[in-house]
């Protein structure tokens, strides 16, 4: 028997294209001799379809989608994703399934049991849990078909939940397992996800295939890295990250494990697009797990994040502020590197308070990428204000208000390209301005997407020595200097906030690992510092509420994975 | 036995307030021989305190606020709703629960059952479900007391739920029936709510004291209107809506009936504030039931909310910017109620574009209202603008941009003042704009809240009649003259969206009934104007998102109640 992984980029709501896609994949699946293609979790219309689900239009449209892929089901079983009805009155209105289509027919649908409902998850909002598990049986081999979450509770150990789904399939014996997942990047979770594979195998010891959905659903990534695993629980093959792909494995292959065959006698593989999907002999020699380097992956996923704003958006071209700093710097160099050079712009904004190696940094830069790059200095149109404002103002001294006003000047020049030529706005805030809200609602902190929102500050200087990895790209001035935001003569970032170092650390173990004050004292943070950093973080909720979406790479991003009320008083 | 009802006003994370407000009522109940005092869902921490419940430390003062209350439990007993552990390994890692505090001590803790999911609710993301059901015995009366949702679903009647928690102690027989809730203002919820606990009395035949709590949490909006209901299911009395509320009652009364008692024999009320408690006579003459008029109550409500967002956030002032419209009208009278006149300014931002009625108009209404106003024409930066960006926009013809920019000179003016004086500045946009983008980030759409982003257009005028309703307060004029925005020449909304009357109508089929394309058509709708409509909702979420917290006074608002991707194509 040969198995077909199908680990594809799916658009949320976009039917046409996702089912497209799906029959050309079924289609090459069945010329390289596969006996079943498996596509991911809620393939159909996208997964997180979110509140659309809550419409009748919608659903009638995933059933529409399933009826035209089944009439392909025809000397190949097709397993996919797709939400059903609920027929029982009781419970939530849908079931998050996995369709097994055969002879152009509907053969059997299995629910996901255990339902997400943490950080971006909201799985408990759509979906009624699965009461019953039934094997599969299709061509003398029995399949035990969960999705995604179902294999997270190995032998119920996981304190989440009280069911482990595929122990109530070992009773019917199955010969594999198949999981189709819609399980989304964060730089430590294929290491983990890998782990809890395995764990699955060394409890069942059958083979396991795994898919995974591909591509950026606005502020979710998605890496793909689909997973087959020999019932020794050795990882058979990885799927590459970020790309998508379609490979076959015979299950006899698989059952002996990568030691014991010369080499998988058929995988088709499509690391670029579809279209190009070609067969290869897929040589034992092949590098068969992924790297794994924390800054890499990032690279790799803010640039599939950002490509896919746009593809998805129909969008093709971005903008930014270039400021000489290190942010925008980074900003533009993903930005070049998704959407090609000739696709973004650049515009440098300089004011009486701008350094003369700020501005020279930024063009360097521009010429460096081969971007194009526009200079417009602000001071008159600041004046302009000041002028504006000088009888309302009588008696005020300088403060926020003026530096605040640059940077919305800046926005406000940015969104003037950006509506004008129909470039879009990428936002350039790092996590650590983020969350101690050192930034300008509707000056800097505007944007259509926010590329570094979940990206510490020290984490911005590991991309961009990442980015410099073959050469200077980014001036090495933009990475040495001292970060400012050059609102007023002098300014430093330190002039207000601590060490990045030491804040980026905090940071981190407040909103990652949600220490409070006294756990964090504990380990050793300043008692001040600590009271200090958790309040700015608490207090300027408001600020992120009106944000961009945040390109989430970390296990906990700001967005919709960390929901805390705007107003309220705790540790502020 | 006598029963107190707390109908308070809470603080997210502000332990010490609530902790306070607490014992005070209780001090109160007790000197009115109350032998119980009840307080709603999660009073301790406020409701809904969201990820804050993913906090240690968040728990541990919940626990240490329970200890604190329990201290005045003699003499009285307490129900109060607090967060507690889960002491099993397994499922969610807290419970929702009611407390019964007596003699300084727990006696006992009722877990919530059903955990709404939906909407606004995310209870599922944190809470594990009772599993147990067990009645209290206090001064020989048998209690069953439940947490807010737990009594939606009455025999089982509710389609979301397989479980209905008071069936489940109806063994035990209890003697009265006590709901704990933490249930969100909406203008048709409180008939409905009503209309749900009358069918729970017909069922279970005992008197219902239903406590909810009252106040604004940044966007949810809670109307108190707590309920106490005789056993043949008459409405003993509902509580007042969006004040703060002790009354006591004696169950003896309460199961005669209001028809058969010639006056409550004791009730204290407080509407005010706690301090102004005082014990009153409550006569049958007084009218019980609240008055539920649609727009008034929305009135009511937004009022609430604007006050709650400066007193909970320790703001006091405010500042919007007056068009001479209708929206930024009916939000300056609403904040100057709210607020206090003196604590409202309002800044005119006159282009060559606005005509002179609009300004008249915006002058006599501040006039009117006695609110300090500005005038700042923006046509001088207007140009600076013009003149930076001629060269770059060469050859360009004007387009939206150029009215874009007069929307962004605005919002920057605005947020100067805001930034130099400390008023926080309202947002005006209302429902239908937002619903269509008819708005301009960082323009517009800027300020820290948004009062009417929840009232479709045809809604503001209801409420600027209401407004006007002893006298003119909103000139004349702003109410019948064509809406426009005045960023062109001779521009009327009129220009580029439907008819408010029939767009309203769309759009609240669209969002709040989720009816689909073809459902809307069979209703009447214009074809192409659905497809129009709804292309234009759906592609204009990504601005949604950027938008400030909405003031919720519908069944389904913008914001954490409406989640929708922003990367999709659907409908689009």
């Amino acid at each position: 028997m040969k198995i077909a992984l199908a680990q594809l980029n799916y658009h949320i709501g976009n039917f046409e294209l996702n089912v497209q896609k799906i029959i050309q994949a079924v289609k090459e699946a069945k010329t390289s001799g596969a006996d079943i293609v498996v596509f991911s979790e809620l393939a159909v219309c996208g997964y997180p379809a979110r509140d659309f689900l809550e419409f009748d239009d919608f659903l009638k449209k995933c059933e529409k989608a399933i009826a035209d892929i089944a009439t392909y089901a025809h000397d190949i079983a097709i397993i996919v994703g797709a939400p059903t009805r609920n027929p029982k009155l009781e419970g939530k209105d849908l079931h998050n399934s996995a369709y097994f289509l055969v002879e152009g027919k509907v053969q059997q649908v299995q629910h996901k049991t255990l339902l997400p409902t943490y950080d971006i998850f909201d799985e408990y909002r759509y979906f009624e849990p699965a009461t019953e598990w039934k094997v599969i049986e299709y061509k003398n081999t029995r399949i035990a078909l969960v999705v995604c979450e179902d294999m997270w509770n190995v032998g119920n150990d996981n304190p989440l939940y009280t069911i482990c789904p595929v122990d109530e399939m070992m009773s019917q014996k199955p010969d594999i397992l198949i999981n189709i997942s819609a399980s989304p990047f964060a730089y430590d979770h294929a290491a983990e996800r890998l782990d809890v594979m395995k764990s699955n195998t060394d409890r069942y010891k059958v083979p396991l295939f795994y898919v995974n959905q591909v591509g950026a659903q606005t502020d979710i990534i998605f890496d793909g890295a689909s997973l087959v695993i020999s019932p020794n629980s050795e990882l058979y093959d990885e799927m590459p990250y970020f790309v998508e792909s379609v490979r076959v494995y015979d299950v006899a292959d698989v059952v002996r494990g990568r030691n014991l065959v010369d080499s998988c006698q058929l995988t088709v593989d499509s690391s670029e697009a579809l279209n190009k999907l070609s067969t290869v002999n897929y040589q034992l020699s092949t590098k068969y797990e992924q790297p794994k380097n924390k800054t890499a992956l990032i690279h790799a996923a803010l640039i599939l994040g950002l490509r896919d704003y746009f593809q998805k958006m129909n969008l093709k071209t971005a903008i930014l502020g270039l400021s000489g700093g290190i942010d925008s710097a980074v900003v533009v160099a993903l930005a070049a590197e998704a959407l090609g050079a000739h696709n973004v712009r650049v515009v440098l904004l300089p004011s009486q308070f701008s350094s003369d190696h700020s501005i020279n940094d930024a063009r360097a830069l521009a010429k460096n990428l081969n971007v194009q790059y526009d200079i417009v200095p602000i001071e008159s149109m600041f004046q302009g204000y000041e002028s504006a404002l000088a009888l309302h103002f009588l008696g005020t001294t300088n403060n926020i208000t003026e530096e605040n006003l640059q940077a919305r000047i800046r926005g406000t020049i940015l969104m003037a390209f950006s509506n004008k030529f129909g470039n879009i706005l990428l936002n350039t805030t790092n996590k650590s301005e983020m969350a101690v809200g050192y930034g300008t609602l509707y000056g800097d902190m505007c944007g259509g997407l926010s590329v570094l929102g979940d990206v510490y500050k020290t984490e911005v200087y590991d991309l961009a020595h990442y980015i410099n990895r073959n050469g200077e790209v980014i001036p090495k001035n933009s990475i040495e200097k001292a970060p400012s935001a050059e609102l007023r003569p002098n300014q430093k970032d330190s002039d207000s906030l601590p060490d990045y170092d030491i804040l980026d650390k905090l940071l981190y173990q407040y909103i990652e690992r949600r220490q409070g004050p006294n756990e964090l004292i504990a380990m050793g943070f300043d008692e001040k510092l600590v009271h200090r950093v958790l309040r700015m973080v608490n207090i300027n909720e408001f600020k992120r509420k009106q944000t961009a979406p945040v390109l989430r790479v970390s296990p906990k991003a700001f967005g919709e994975g960390r929901r805390v009320p705007i107003v309220a008083k705790y540790l502020a």
